[in-house]
C-alpha cells in the first residue's frame, strides 16, 4: 500500500464525515486538552437538539510532553472529533467504514473495542465507552456522553475521537511519527519536532510559576465576570485558558494534592455554570435545530405490531441473543451471572416446562438457550377469597353489593357465589379456570422483562428509549423453535438475525431455527463458551510461549479478562528491544498486563523480551498485527524509560523532602509530614514488634525514612499502581541495602514477605488509621475513601500470617502521641474496634466458625496474632467429639452464676461451708489445676479435667439452697469454673452453650 | 447555480490548494487577528527554504465586532491563508483559478486588483500587492512579503488570503451571511451569531482593563524567558497573546495615543526577536526544506542566449509593453513620467534617428511606440585628444612611449600620429572611426536599462532576481518590426506574446509586429490611453446620472484613480436603502470615493440613493456586479449607521471628558488638557480677532469647549478623516446652535467659512505650533511629523481670505502662557519667523513678485492680512509706468544714506543750515506730508509727491560737501526721506532698487 500523508488522513475523514451529513467546522482558538473542550462539543452535546459535526482539533497537554523523543507521546497531538447526536443507531460500523475509508481493512488488522469509562471531573461529565485499538494501538476514544459540565445528556451524544499521529504511525507501519509525510513532501518532524522540543522544555523547565498562577487568577475572574453577564462562550474560553494554566502547573510539579482538589473545584464550577447558563440560552432560544422528532420511535412501534404469531404445538428449543456493542470484560461476567440466576426462576414464574438451560456471554452477545420448551403453559385452576361470607349476603341471602361486585371482577354468575371455609374463616371464594398462554404470547411478555432485569454496576442510556444497558444493544435473536418472538425493548426490535465476527465486518447472519444457533455461531468462528475460549487461549499461549523457548505468566485475572474481550481468540507473538530489558521488571510487566493485556514470558524467572497477545480473529495478516502491537509496546517502554532515565538523576533520598508538596490531608499535613510521623512511630512498632539489635533496627528505620520518597518521582507520578515497587527499585539504583530496597517494595502488599516490610506497613497504616479516625474520616457506609478498612486488614493480615505478636492498643497509642491533631480515648477505642471489626472478617475469610470465632474475640483483639492461635486451639477443641460433654459441664457453671446474678469473679471460697463429698472434690480437683492460661489449649485441658469433677458435683450438690452462705461459698466454688475463660474466650458465644 | 455552504468552500478550497502542491495545516491554538501570524506564515516565510502552505484561520479581532448586526463585519472571521514561497511566477492565475474552482466565473464578474500597501508595524512587517475585490467586495489580500518581524525576506513569499465570509456572500448573492449553510442544513448564524454578539459585549463593555493589562504584563514576561531560553514556538505564542490583549484595551477604548506607541514598539521588539532567533535556528540546522535551487534562473539564462538577430534594413516601427500585475493608481502615472523622460534622452544618447514617440500606461502595462526607428546608428569619426605634442615625440621626431600607448589604446598606426591645435594647445590627436551599430543589437543592451530606470516611490522584489519594481513584471512585448529584440531583465524575457484582459482570463495574444499591436491591444478590448479611458468613464459615468435623474459628481482625483484601475471601463449604476441618507453627507460621500471609488450622484445638492461604479470589463452580467457592489455599500452603510447609532447614545459634550485618554503628546498632556488650554487661549484669540458682542463671543467659547470632542466617537476613531465633520454633525443633533455646529465641522479645514471657525482654528493651530515648538518639536528638513507647516499655513491664509487683521506676535505670547511647558522668548521668536516662512510660501503661491514680497515682508509680518494688502498695493505701484523713476528718486535717498554710514532716523533739521532753494523746497514738500502711513498706498503717494523735490534735489544739491554742519543737516534731510517706508515695507529689496 503506498504510504499516507497526515494531511491525506484529515482531508479523507473531512469527506467522509461531510458525505455522512456532520457539520465541518475548525479547532478552537485557544489551548485545549481535547476536542470535548471545543464548544462545539462542549456546549453543543447538551440539550434536546440534533447535532452532527466533525472537525481537527490540536490538542495540548503539557504533561505528555517528551521533547519530541517519544514515537508515541506528545505535549501536542492532533485529534479528529465527531460528534452524533443523538445516536444513529450504527455509530460503530460508521466508524469502521471511516477507517475503511482511510485505507485501514479490518481483515488485516485486530481492531478492538476495549472498555473505556469516560471521566473528566473538572468539567463534571462522564460517559461509556472504549478506546478503539488497532493492533493493540489506543486510535480512537469512542464515548457514549452520559452528562456534560454537571447537566445529564438527553439525547445521548456519541463522541468519536480518533488519534490522528497513530493512525498514520498504524497505517505506514511506521516506527515514529518524525519521519512520515505530513503533506507536500514535508515531513511531520519538520512541522513539529522542534516545536515539541521547545514546549516540553517551557512546559517542564521554563514556564514562571508565580506568573501562571497569576494568570489563572485573572482568567477565572474573568469567566465570573462574563457568566454574571450571561456571556456564555467568553466565559468557556477562560474556563479552557484556567484549565491549560492549571495543565501547565501541574506539569510543573507546582500543584499539591489538596490544591488540585480545590483547582478542580473551581474549574468544575465554573463549568456548570457555562453549561447551565447554555441550556437555559439554548431553551430561551426555543431550541432552534430541533424538528421532527419522534419519527423512528413510531416507525419501530409498527414495526413491532406487525409480527403475527402462529401456534407450536409440540416442544421446542428457544433461543435468546442480545446483541450488544462490546461489553466491559467484567459486565460479560455479570450479564451471565444475572441471566443464569433470572431464567430459572422464571421459567418457574412463567409455568413453562423445559429441557436444559445454557448460558453464554461473550463481549457482544448475552445468550440464553433453553431445551424442549413446552408449547404453551398448562391450564390452571385458582380458588379466589372474596368477602367474608356475613358480608356477602344479606337477611334473604341473596348477594349483597359486595359479593356482586366480586363476582363481576372475577366474571362469575353472582349465582353461583357461595361460601368456604379458607384460613379458618368464612368466605365467598370462586374457583377461577385460567387457560394456560401459548408459549409465544408469554415470551413477547417476559423477555423484555428478562433484559430488563440485567444490571450492571455501571450503566448507559444511548438512544431516546431512556433505557440504559453496560453498552447499547443493537439486535436480539428470539427463536422459538424457527418463529421469531417478537418484541422490543430499548427501541430495537427482535428478529432472526445475528451478526458474525467484528473483524469479518460483522456480517448479518440469519439464524434459521433455534437448534440451528450453535451450529451457525460456530461455522461463523465464534467460540460462544467461556470455557472453551479459556482454553483455547492458554493452549495457544502456551505453545507460543514454548516457541519463544520460554514460559508465559498467565495470571488468571488477565486471562479471565482476555477471554472476554474477544470471541475469536488468535495468539500473536511479538518481541521488544532488549534493552528496555534494564527497566524494573514491575514496570515491565504492568505494561504488558495492564495497559496491553499481554502475557509476559519468562525463562528461570527472568522476563524475556517476547510477549503473546491475543487478537479477535483469525491469523490472516497476523504480521501487520504484531508489527502494530510491537511498535505500541517499544512506545510505552521508550516512555517508561524516559521517567526512569530522568528520575535517576537524583538519589530515592533527594526524593523525600519533595514530599512536602504533596498532600496527605490537610488536617493531617504533607506526606512530608506523614513520613515524619512514620519516623517516630516505625521505631515503637519495632519495639512493639520485639527488634532488636542493629540488624533489625537499622534497616528498619532508614525503610521508614525512605518508604515514602518514590511519591515524588515522575514514573510513580505516571504509573501510581507501582508505589512501593519504584521506590525499592530506586533505592537498589540509590545504593541502598537490599534489606531497605525489600522492605520499601513490599510495603503496599498486603502481607510483605520480610519481617522489615511488615514493621514499614504496620506503621504506615496505623499511622493512616489513627490520624484519619481522628480527624473524623471513619468510614461510614459504603464510603471508604481513604481505603481504611484495607488499611485496617493491612494491619492484622501480616501479623496472623507472620504469627507475629503484637499490642495493638499500645501501638495505636503510641501513634495518637504523633498526630498533629488530638487523638481522644474514645477515638482510640474505636479505631481498635474498627480493627476488630476487620479481624473478625479475616477469620471468617479464614473459614473459623462464627461462634468459635466470636468466642475468642469476645475475649481478645489486640493482638491479632495471639487471637488466630485461639481460634485454632478453640476451633480443634470444638471438633473433638467429647466437646458436647466439656462444654455442657462448663456451661451449667457459667449459667448458674449468670441466673443467680452471680459474678465470675474469684470470690473467696471457705472450705469450711462445703456440705457434700463432691463439692469438696470438685475444689480440690480446681486447686490442683493452674488457674491462668497462656492459651486455649491450657484453658480447654484444664476445663477437660474438670469435668467429671464438675458433673459429679451439680449431679449431687444443690447450690441454689436455702442458706445464703452455703449457697453463696456454692456459687463462688461454680464461678471460679466458669472465670477460667477470663481474658482467654467467652464460650457462651459457642454453638451448643 | 445552486448556494454554495460555508464548509463547502473550505473543503473545496482545501483540495485545490493541496493537489497544487501546499502543506494543509491547521489553524492556531491561541487567538490570532489573522492567519499572517499563525508561525506556518510568520516563521516560515523567514529564510531561504521553500514553504508552500495553506490553512484556514479564524481571525479575531476585537473591534470588528457589532453584535452580529452587520452583515461583513465580526469580531470572528474566518481567513483561508495560502503562502507560496518562493513566487511560482503566476500566483494571480493559480489565485483566479481557485476562484473558479469555488464557482466564480471572473467572466460574471468584476474582479479587481486593487493596490494594497499592506504593513504591519506591530511586527515590523511589509509587503506589496492588492486587495481583490470581487463585485466591490474585498474579498481577498493578496500580497507579495517584503519583511517580516524586521527581517527583510528572500526570497519574498506571496500570501494569499481569503475572506471566507464575503466569498460565501458572494457567491450566494446573499445580503448577510446569517442565513446561508454553514454545513449539513445548519446555518451560519446558527453556529455563529450568538457567540458574536456575547464577544462583541465581552470586547466593547465587560473585558476587565486592569485584569486585561494584568495579563499583558504577564504574557510579556513570559515571551522574555522563553526567548532567553530560545523556546521560539512558546515566544510567539505569548506575543500572539500579548497581541490579543492588546486588541482588547483598545477596543474598550483604554490605550492612549501615546501608549499605543509603546505597546506597539514592545511587541515589534518581541516578534523581532521572535524571527531573529528563528532564523539563526533554521540556519544551524542547515536549512533543512533548501534543495534544488538556481534550476529556473539558468533555464531563464538559456533561453535569452538562443535568439538570434536579424538585421533590418529600413526604419521600423518599434513597440515595448512591460507586462505588469495590477500596479497602484498613482503608480501608472509615475511609470509614465519615467520613460517618456527618459526615452527621449535614451534615443539621443544612443544616437538613433526616429519618427513620433508615444507612450501609454495602463494598470498592466507600460508601452513605448517609436516610429520609424533607424535601422542602425550612423557611423562615427570621433577627435581623439591624446598627450601633449612636446610630450609625445622625442628630440628626435619619434613617438614616446606615451604616444606609442595613445596609438595602442585607439588602435592606431603610431605613424600616423600628428599634432593639432586643440583648445589651445597642441596635442597629439587621433580620428577614431566608429561603425553604427545594427539597432537591434543596440536595444538588447539599452532595454533593460530602460526598465531598471523606471522608479516607484514604493516597490517590490519577488523572484530571485532581487530586482525591485511596483509590482511584479510578467512579461515583454519588445519588437522591432517583426523581430523579437531578445532581452531579460528581472527574470522575465521578451518575446511578441502579450495577455489580454483580466477578466477575458488574461489570454496570450501574439503581436506579429510593431506596428500592428495597436489594432491588436484594441480588438483585445483594452484602452491603452489613459485620456481615452478617462473620457469614456467621464461620458458614462454622466450618462448613468442621467438615467438616475440626478448629476455625478464627479472630483477629478477619484476620476484620476478609477482611470487607472481598469483597462475596459463599463460603468455600473448601484443604489442604496434610502434610511442611508440619514447619515452625514460627508460619511456617505467618504465612504463611497474614498473606499469604495465610487461616484456619488445628487440632485439639487442632495445626494441620491445611487452610486456609479466602474467595473473592468465589459457588461455581461453586469446584474451580479451590481448586487454585489450594492451589497458592499450596503454593509459599509450599515457599519457607519452602527458607529452613529452607538455615538449618538451621549450627546457630543458627554464625549469631551473621554478626551483625558487620548494623548495629545506626552510633554502637553492629554487632548482634554489641550481642549482647556483652547478654551483659554481661544478667548483671547477672539478678542484679537476683534470679536465683539455675545453673538460672537458665545458661540465662540462654546465651540472651542466642544472642537475636539467628536475625536473620543467611534465614527471619528473608525474613519479619521471624518473628524470634525463628524463633530459638527453630532452638536447639531445634540442641539447645540448651528453657528457652533458649524465652527466645529469648519476647524479642519485649511480656511474655515464661518469667522468663528476661523477663530477655533487659529486657536487650534497656535496652541498647537507653540506647545511643539517649546517642547522642542520643530519641523527639520522634510521631517514634519506633528503636520506644523499645514498648522501655520492654517493660521496665515484664512487670515488672509478672510482679511482679518491680527497680532501674531501677541498671539502666540498668550498661547505661551498657557502651555504647561515653559515657552522662552527665543522660542516664540522662532514660531513667527516660521509662520512668516509660510507667508511668504503662500505670497508666492498667490503669484506675487518675488522682491514685492521681500520688501514687505522685511517690513512687516505679524498680520498676514495687512501683509497681504500691502503687497497688492505694492505690487501696483510697481507694476505703473512712472514705478521707475519713483523708485529711482527714492532710491537715492536711501543709497546715499547707506554708503554715508547714516541713519534713516528722523534726526534734527535746521533749516539756517540750508544753502540752497532745493533743498529748502524738498523739506518744505517733506513737511506737507504726513509722516506715517496706513499702507503702501499711502506711503508711495507721499513718495511719489516728493519725487520732482527729490530729484531737484539731487540735481542742484552737493550732499558729501567739506562743511560737516551742512553734510549732516542734508544727510538728515534725505534720511527723513528714505525712513518714510519704516515698519510698511523695505523697498530696497525691489528689483532695479
Amino acid at each position: 500500500m503506498p504510504k499516507s500523508s497526515f494531511q491525506e488522513i484529515i482531508l479523507k475523514l473531512q469527506d467522509f464525515w461531510a458525505s455522512h451529513g456532520c457539520l465541518i467546522t475548525q479547532p478552537y482558538y485557544t489551548q485545549v486538552g481535547a476536542g470535548t473542550m471545543n464548544p462545539a462539543t462542549f456546549l453543543r452535546v447538551l440539550g434536546p437538539e440534533p447535532w452532527n459535526v466533525a472537525y481537527v482539533e490540536p490538542s495540548v497537554r503539557p504533561d505528555d510532553g517528551r521533547y519530541g523523543e517519544n514515537p508515541n507521546r506528545f505535549q501536542l497531538h492532533t485529534q479528529y472529533q465527531v460528534i452524533l447526536k443523538p445516536d444513529p443507531g450504527n455509530p460503530q460500523e460508521l466508524y469502521l467504514e471511516s477507517l475503511k475509508a482511510l485505507g485501514i481493512d479490518p481483515r488485516q488488522h485486530d481492531i478492538r473495542f476495549v472498555e473505556d469509562n469516560w471521566e473528566q471531573p473538572a468539567i463534571s461529565a462522564w460517559g461509556l465507552g472504549w478506546e478503539v485499538w488497532l493492533d493493540g494501538q489506543e486510535i480512537t476514544q469512542f464515548t457514549y456522553f452520559q452528562q456534560m459540565g454537571g447537566v445529564a445528556l438527553d439525547p445521548v451524544s456519541v463522541e468519536i475521537t480518533y488519534g490522528l499521529e497513530r493512525i498514520l504511525i498504524a497505517l505506514n507501519n511506521a516506527k515514529a511519527i518524525w519521519n512520515e509525510e505530513y503533506g507536500a513532501g514535508v515531513t511531520y518532524g519538520e512541522i513539529r519536532r522542534q516545536e515539541e522540543f521547545e514546549h516540553s522544555k517551557y512546559y517542564f523547565e521554563t514556564a514562571d510559576v508565580e506568573r501562571v498562577r497569576a494568570m489563572y487568577d485573572l482568567f477565572s475572574a474573568e469567566a465570573d465576570a462574563c457568566l454574571a453577564q450571561g456571556l456564555i462562550v467568553p466565559a468557556h474560553d477562560y474556563v479552557l485558558k484556567c484549565s491549560h494554566c492549571f495543565n501547565i502547573l501541574d506539569t510543573r510539579g507546582a500543584i499539591s494534592v489538596a490544591e488540585r482538589q480545590a483547582f478542580f473545584r473551581r474549574i468544575r464550577e465554573l463549568a456548570k455554570g457555562v453549561a447551565v447558563s447554555y441550556g437555559e440560552q439554548r431553551k430561551g432560544l426555543e431550541y432552534p435545530l430541533l424538528k421532527d422528532e419522534g419519527k423512528r420511535m413510531n416507525a419501530l412501534r409498527e414495526a413491532k405490531s406487525s409480527a403475527p404469531l402462529k401456534f407450536i404445538p409440540h416442544p421446542s428449543s428457544f433461543i435468546l441473543e442480545i446483541g450488544v456493542e462490546e461489553l466491559p470484560a467484567s459486565d460479560v461476567d455479570t450479564a451471565y451471572a444475572a441471566v443464569s440466576t433470572r431464567v430459572q426462576t422464571l421459567l418457574k414464574e412463567l409455568n413453562l416446562t423445559h429441557g436444559d438451560i445454557r448460558f453464554f456471554t461473550t463481549p457482544r452477545r448475552i445468550v440464553v438457550s433453553i431445551d424442549s420448551l413446552s408449547p404453551n403453559q398448562p391450564d390452571r385452576e385458582d380458588l379466589v377469597k372474596g368477602p367474608p361470607a356475613d358480608k356477602a349476603f344479606d337477611k334473604d341471602g341473596k348477594p349483597t353489593q359486595a359479593a356482586l361486585g366480586f363476582a363481576k371482577k372475577n366474571n362469575l354468575d353472582p349465582a353461583t357465589l357461595e361460601a368456604r371455609e379458607i384460613d379458618g374463616g368464612k368466605y365467598v371464594a370462586a374457583v377461577v379456570k385460567q387457560k394456560g398462554r401459548p408459549t409465544p404470547e408469554v415470551l413477547v411478555d417476559a423477555l423484555p422483562k428478562l433484559v430488563e432485569s440485567i444490571k450492571f454496576e455501571k450503566s448507559m442510556r444511548w438512544n431516546d428509549s431512556g433505557i440504559a444497558f453496560s453498552r447499547p444493544i443493537r439486535w436480539y435473536v428470539a427463536l422459538l423453535g424457527d418463529m421469531v418472538i417478537p418484541f422490543e425493548y430499548a427501541g430495537v426490535t427482535s428478529g432472526n438475525v445475528t451478526r458474525g465476527l467484528r473483524p469479518y465486518g460483522s456480517p448479518d447472519i440469519t439464524i434459521p431455527s433455534a437448534d440451528k444457533y450453535f451450529d451457525v455461531i460456530r461455522e461463523a468462528g465464534i467460540l460462544l463458551d467461556k470455557e472453551e475460549r479459556k482454553a483455547s487461549i492458554v493452549e495457544q499461549v502456551k505453545q507460543a510461549a514454548d516457541v519463544m523457548g520460554g514460559e508465559a505468566i498467565i495470571e488468571e485475572g488477565l486471562l479471565n479478562e482476555v477471554v472476554n474481550l474477544i470471541e475469536m481468540p488468535t495468539a500473536v507473538m511479538g518481541g521488544f528491544n532488549e534493552e528496555f530489558l534494564a527497566l524494573p521488571r514491575d514496570v515491565l510487566i504492568s505494561v504488558m498486563k495492564k495497559h496491553q493485556r499481554y502475557f509476559p514470558v519468562q525463562k528461570d524467572g527472568k522476563l524475556l523480551a517476547h510477549f503473546i497477545a491475543i487478537r479477535n480473529g483469525d491469523d490472516i495478516h497476523v504480521d501487520t498485527v504484531r508489527q502494530g502491537n510491537e511498535h505500541v509496546l517499544g512506545a510505552r517502554f521508550a516512555d517508561a524509560n524516559f521517567f526512569v532515565r530522568e528520575d535517576v538523576k537524583l538519589k530515592l533520598e533527594e526524593y523525600r523532602p519533595k514530599l512536602s508538596s504533596l498532600t496527605f490531608h490537610t488536617k493531617l499535613g504533607s506526606m512530608l509530614d506523614k513520613s515524619d510521623r512514620m519516623l517516630k512511630l516505625g521505631a515503637e512498632i519495632g519495639a512493639l514488634l520485639g527488634f532488636k539489635g542493629v540488624d533489625m533496627i537499622k534497616p528498619l528505620g532508614r525503610a521508614v525514612y525512605l518508604a515514602k520518597a518514590d511519591l515524588a518521582t515522575q514514573m510513580v507520578t505516571e504509573m501510581t499502581s507501582l508505589q512501593g515497587i519504584i521506590g525499592g527499585e530506586y533505592a537498589l539504583r540509590s545504593g541502598e541495602d537490599a534489606e531497605v530496597a525489600k522492605a520499601i517494595s513490599e510495603q503496599y502488599q498486603t502481607v510483605p514477605q520480610s519481617k522489615v516490610g511488615v514493621a514499614v506497613a504496620l506503621t504506615d497504616r496505623i499511622d493512616s488509621l489513627v490520624g484519619l479516625f481522628a480527624a473524623g474520616l471513619a468510614p461510614t457506609g459504603a464510603k471508604d475513601p481513604f481505603g481504611l478498612r484495607r488499611a485496617a486488614i493491612g494491619v492484622v493480615q501480616p501479623l496472623i500470617e507472620h504469627d507475629m505478636n503484637f499490642d495493638l492498643a499500645e501501638a495505636v497509642k503510641r501513634s495518637a502521641k504523633t498526630q498533629p491533631i488530638p487523638v481522644s480515648e474514645e477515638a482510640q477505642k474505636q479505631i481498635l474496634e474498627f480493627i476488630a471489626g476487620r479481624l473478625k472478617v479475616v477469620l471468617g475469610d479464614m473459614g473459623f466458625k462464627h461462634g468459635v470465632i466470636e468466642a475468642v474475640l469476645a475475649a481478645q483483639s489486640n493482638n491479632p496474632a495471639g487471637t488466630v492461635r485461639a481460634v485454632k486451639q478453640l476451633s480443634a477443641w470444638v471438633d473433638r467429639e467429647d466437646w458436647a460433654s466439656t462444654l455442657d459441664g462448663f456451661a451449667r457453671c457459667v449459667r448458674i452464676i449468670r441466673s443467680a446474678g452471680a459474678s465470675e469473679q474469684r470470690l473467696e471460697i471457705s472450705e469450711k461451708l462445703f456440705e457434700a463429698e463432691e463439692e469438696k472434690n470438685l475444689y480440690k480437683a480446681l486447686k490442683l489445676q493452674p488457674s491462668t492460661f497462656n492459651n486455649v489449649n491450657d484453658l480447654l485441658t484444664t476445663v477437660a479435667n474438670l469435668i467429671p469433677a464438675i458433673t459429679a458435683f451439680f449431679d449431687k450438690v444443690m447450690v441454689m439452697v436455702e442458706d445464703e452462705k452455703v449457697k453463696q461459698n456454692r456459687l463462688a466454688l461454680v464461678g471460679q469454673v466458669a472465670g477460667l475463660t477470663k481474658g482467654i474466650a467467652d464460650l457462651s458465644k459457642l454453638e451448643g452453650f
